[in-house]
């Protein structure tokens, strides 16, 4: 089942396509997709549910991030051997995590905003991880019993901000739609093996992105073990999982996004979004 | 006014200290104190108000974070200059950021549980602000306008996973019941300035720290506007905005926390923390 969320940023109301693509509004039956409602029991009674009673919506409406409300972005780095690579970086030993501000959060075709003065904000396609079940210590063979589905995330960085302004990398990772989520949460069951999906990313019709999750250092069984033993994995947690390489910080010469230009990015079944990048307002 | 949440973990409610010290139960006006309801005007209203004709609260009540469903939980290291000293580190030069996951977000009086395996869990008494209104670009003459108010943090920290499992510090912050937070949100007016603070720590009875704001590199004006160029801070967001000198890293040889320590911390005027520190259950 792929479900999603619709309407003014702020506003947004839970969805899910039904067998013809078609969005029906669920707002009848959930307030909306937070850590609260997100649990895989939650979203496995609503699959099981005809969908055809349920208003459809309009095609043309804008799609915010598949989970609202979320209290942890996170992120791994460096979990792709060939951008690990290109980032000058030796592949790491474990898996290198940081945060990206869940402000950043915006939806899969929002505007990529520059920060003011920016002038190197650079793209990364990847698989994003919701949890929907909390796990402490969980072993790499459960670890996906925990997740409630998947979806595409750009991970929008500001080079300058994440490696040249001293300490940790998340000054780099937080400006405002800097974090385009879905569009859908593709539920686990319906996505299968994540480590066999393909993932590209364009600017302006070019390529620079194309690989597959098959490529990561650490598959997401791994990442997911992992991580929960150093925190408490919840519900609406989101976990962009690395981004292959491609990233302009890795072309001779690097090259950034500019006002103007249009990012378009998918992951394999999970959907794809498109940004327009626009210069700070004002 | 002095703003707390009480009652079992993941069930607290809203209230508020009367002058005379006793507990005021304020769920009947508020559904909690979230992102959603901790604007300044929102507690402002609240404090304007006689709270005579609310219930009172046993005292002994347990006392929980003073903000639930926080959506970022921000730190800042190295910010005393002595603790940047003990720690090995220069003085930054512009502030060092990371972030705890949310999920370590605890009670003031809850245990310490030390990590499973964990041979260096740490303390620091930090100055905690909330933010009560949305800020980015906010310059520092009016970046105290968007504080909600400030609170006592325990940043408990795991050196071995904080400095020597890789990348960036999150996964030595995050751990379940690493950020205590509270006992109370004291508004913003009823602090002053909050560069005028004594804050201390003991484990055990034995004083550890014991220092004052007064000698933070980057005052908190300065913290919210450089943060806020790098993200929106919104209503809600905690960040912990350093710690001084005298932590078990920095001591010759180093001291770190075991089983049925006491660890005891308070920023004056904002109340203080009493933890028992326990094994990792199970």
């Amino acid at each position: 089942m792929k479900f999603l969320r619709f309407g003014a940023m702020g506003q947004e109301k839970p969805g899910a396509l039904d067998a013809e693509g078609t969005i029906r509004d669920l707002s009848s039956i959930v307030s909306d997709f937070t850590p609260e409602t997100i649990s895989k029991e939650a979203l496995s009674a609503i699959a099981a549910m005809d969908l055809s009673g349920f208003p459809t919506v309009a095609p043309d409406v804008r799609i915010g991030a598949c989970v609202g409300g979320a209290r942890n972005f996170y992120a791994v780095g460096l979990n792709y051997a060939r951008h690990a690579k290109e980032t000058g970086n030796p592949e790491p030993a474990e898996p290198v995590l940081f945060s990206k501000s869940t402000s950043s959060i915006c939806g899969p075709n929002d505007p990529i905003i520059l920060p003011k003065g920016s002038e190197k904000t650079d793209w990364e396609v990847e698989l994003g991880v919701i949890i929907g079940a909390a796990c402490e210590h969980v072993s790499e063979d459960t670890a996906l019993d925990h997740v409630a589905g998947y979806c595409v995330i750009n991970d929008v960085s500001e080079r300058t901000y994440q490696i040249e302004r001293g300490g940790q990398w998340i000054k780099g990772k937080s400006s405002r739609n800097f974090g385009p989520i879905g569009p859908w949460l593709v539920t686990a069951d319906e996505v299968g093996d994540p480590q066999n999906l393909g993932l590209c990313l364009s600017v302006n019709g070019e390529s620079f992105q194309n690989s597959s999750t098959s490529d990561m250092i650490f598959p997401v069984a791994k990442i997911i073990s992992y991580m929960s033993q150093f925190m408490r994995l919840m519900p609406g947690d989101v976990i962009a999982t690395g981004t292959p390489e491609g990233v302009g910080l890795g072309l001779t010469p690097p090259k950034f996004l500019r006002d103007g230009d249009v990012v378009e990015l998918t992951v394999a079944g999970l959907g794809s979004q498109r940004q327009t990048v626009v210069a700070y307002p004002g």
